[in-house]
This record gives structure tokens, C-alpha cells and sequence, in this order.
């Protein structure tokens, strides 16, 4: 299928590599394409430069961010959380009734480690996403767990942990789930509810990130044991 | 050993139970003791009278919250979230150089379900409840469990799960951790870091409420995979 990537970081490229190697017909959207190609220094979290990334996955097609969305049958948001609203805005359009995928998180680094979150508790960037995006089916998924495990579960003690999703269309969540197993063989998902639960799953990050310190690996993730 | 427990509700009297079953000297500490003993109604939790529970639990003393905080060796903090500091501040003296296990979660429940924090990201109640106790070592630890789970993880998936600790003071933190082991049989215990990791702890409380509102139960705990 179609499948449009907002953001060439570590997350928009883990999904769009095995997605284009799935089949897939995979456009991965940035703001300035002759300016991402011209980069040729690793990016302040230590991936290679997306042109030196793109000859390992020549089936994945560099587009501004509107083509992609207008490629894809479904639209993952991998941006920067801090970037994410205003970007999405800009294409909105492109996006109406759509599903898009948002794994995005609200990290603010900008008062250097340990990051906080730009918004949480009584909202989140999920919400954000929707109310900026009214006619498009935001489902939150996929942000709490590091960008390589999101795309291959089964690396990790044969995928026996959790994966959440958060939504306000039962539909659109449906589909996703189908889709995370479909794509990636995900097998525990469980759903949170509606959108506002995005704060949740947005708010363990925190956590997240202080079991990155103690652990000095980002390949865990979390189990529900019931 | 002499513990002195603060706050009478479901957590306080998890672990006041366990532990004078299990031969400690439990004195549990509340406001007012005649008006606890008085109280006929179930709490707003859905708690027995304390007065009638007690009766179950003839080892455990109910005393003022001095009281109990002299009484014990080592000192729990299971008050609700929104009492807790200033209620500490008053005792403080009697809790000068002793360990605090601060189980207390910063709920806001004041605009209905679901509930907020009233403190988190760039604070937690941890700190704050260090910064009102500076003579104190403060150890944060089992806020993201249900209460009976606390004093007995062996009932889920044989113990299977995990218990963070977060603190300024490693002696101590290496004090509850040992506790913990020997008091309730945890085996699965992850230092966090200082008591800023309170942060984490804390806020990963929303997502446990949408859980347990995903699940029916509270009867659930997070696994760290690794």
C-alpha cells in the first residue's frame, strides 16, 4: 500500500526502511528536499546523512512533506514533537480523512538532559495534533518504545511486551492495530481510549527516559503482566 | 523493627497489616485519633471504618502522626498526595535523620476522573516532600503499584514485575531496596537515580489509571523488558 512518512530521523527512516522492503510504496517527507540531501554531517543524534541512509534503502523516495501526505493511504508522523504541529498544519489538507499514525512525543530538550515535556498532564501533543487536524484520524501509537523495536517487536524477548494506542475513532484505531501487527507482527496492543490518553502514554516518557540512563540501552520496553 | 506509617487508607494499611503480621511493631499514624476511631462510614475509596479493620489487626497502634514518626526506625508516607507535605512539615523533627519511604502520588482528583497531577515535569512530590524534610532521606518507591501488590508481588505472575526506587541518599536507597526484599519479597527493584526521578515515577500515574480503567482491574504491574 501507500504508506507517507512525515520526518527523516531515526523513527520516519526504521519505518520507512522496513515498510519499503515489505512492498510497500514508501514516500518519506522533509521541509526542504535539496537541503536534507546536502547534508553531509550526522544530525545531532548520531544518524548518518539521509543521502548516505538512502543508498541502503533506494525503494524509500525523498518528498516534501505535502507529497507525502498526499502519497499515503495511511500518514505516520515521525517528527520532532516541537515541530510537529505547525508542519502538520501547513499539509493539513492533505491529510483530511486520513488516518495518520503520530509517534511523536513532546520532548524538550532545550534546557538540556534530562528533557521535559513542552505539554502534558491536562493535555498533549496527541490533542494538539487534533485539534489542529479536525478532519483527520489522529491515532497516538507506538512513542513509548525505541524507534527500532516500534518496527520489530520480536527482537526484544519475542515481542512479549506492549504497544498502546490512543484515538478518538474506533474505526481508525481498528485499522491501526491491523496494521502494527500486519506490518511489524506487533501481537500486544492494548487500547487506551480516546485521545486524551495520549497524555499517558506521552507522560511515561519521563520514565522512559530515566530507565534509558539506569539500563544504558534504549532495547526495552514496557509489559502490562495481569 | 519499629515502622511508623502515615496515613490510614488503602496503602497505609497494606502495609501496616503485612508488617505486623509479620512480627514488626506497626504504629500507624493519623490526624486526629478520635475522630478516626469515630468515623463509621466507608471512605470515599470504598475503605471499612478504620475502627472495624482494626479490629482484624489488633497489632497495629493508631497514633497521632508524631507519634508514629518517632515510633519508627524507618518512616512510610502513605498519605493521600495533596495532604502529605504540609501534614510532614509539622512532624518534622521526629523524621530528622531517618528514612522516609514516600509512596504518595501527586493525584488531583478536584476536577473529577480522569484525574491530573497537581505537581510534575520540572517537580515531583518527592522533591518537594525532600526540600519540606532536608534532615530526611526521602526514598520514593511502589507509587506505580495497587496497594496489596506493594506488600505482595508474589501474587502476580509469581513477582514477575518491577518496583523503581529514586533518592538523594544511596545508603538509604540501598536500605529500602533491602527492606523491600526482606519485608514484601520484591526481587525485581530498578534504581531510578536522585529523587528528580520521582518525576517519572509519579507521572507515569496517568497512564496506570487509563490501564486500569483498560483493564477493570488494578491488579496489574509494569514489567521492564530488557
Amino acid at each position: 500500500m501507500n504508506v507517507g512518512i512525515l520526518g527523516t530521523g531515526m523513527v520516519g527512516r526504521a519505518h520507512a526502511a522496513k515498510l519499503a522492503v515489505s512492498g510497500h510504496e514508501v514516500k518519506i517527507g522533509t521541509r526542504d528536499v535539496a537541503r536534507k540531501l546536502a547534508e553531509t554531517e550526522a544530525d545531532p543524534m548520531g544518524n548518518r546523512p539521509f543521502s548516505v541512509w538512502q543508498k541502503d534503502h533506494p525503494g524509500v523516495k525523498l518528498v516534501p512533506f505535502g507529497e507525502a501526505a498526499a502519497h499515503g493511504e495511511v500518514v505516520i508522523n515521525a517528527l520532532h514533537g516541537q515541530a510537529a504541529v505547525e508542519a502538520l498544519k501547513k499539509i493539513a489538507p492533505g491529510l483530511d480523512g486520513k488516518i495518520l499514525i503520530d509517534i511523536a512525543n513532546p520532548l524538550d530538550f532545550s534546557k538540556g538532559m534530562p528533557p521535559s515535556l513542552f505539554v502534558c498532564n491536562t493535555d498533549s501533543l496527541g490533542e494538539q495534533i487534533q485539534r489542529a487536524l479536525p478532519a483527520t484520524k489522529v491515532v497516538k501509537t507506538l512513542n513509548t518504545i525505541t524507534a527500532h523495536l516500534q518496527v520489530d517487536p520480536g527482537r526484544l524477548a519475542g515481542g512479549d511486551h506492549h504497544a498502546f494506542v490512543s484515538g478518538n475513532d474506533a474505526a481508525a484505531k481498528a485499522r491501526v492495530i491491523e496494521l502494527l501487527k500486519a506490518w511489524y507482527s506487533w501481537t500486544n496492543i492494548i487500547d487506551l481510549g480516546d485521545i486524551s490518553t495520549a497524555r499517558g502514554a506521552e507522560m511515561v516518557l519521563i520514565l522512559w527516559t530515566q530507565l534509558w540512563g539506569a539500563a544504558k540501552t534504549p532495547f526495552f520496553n514496557f509489559k502490562i503482566v495481569r
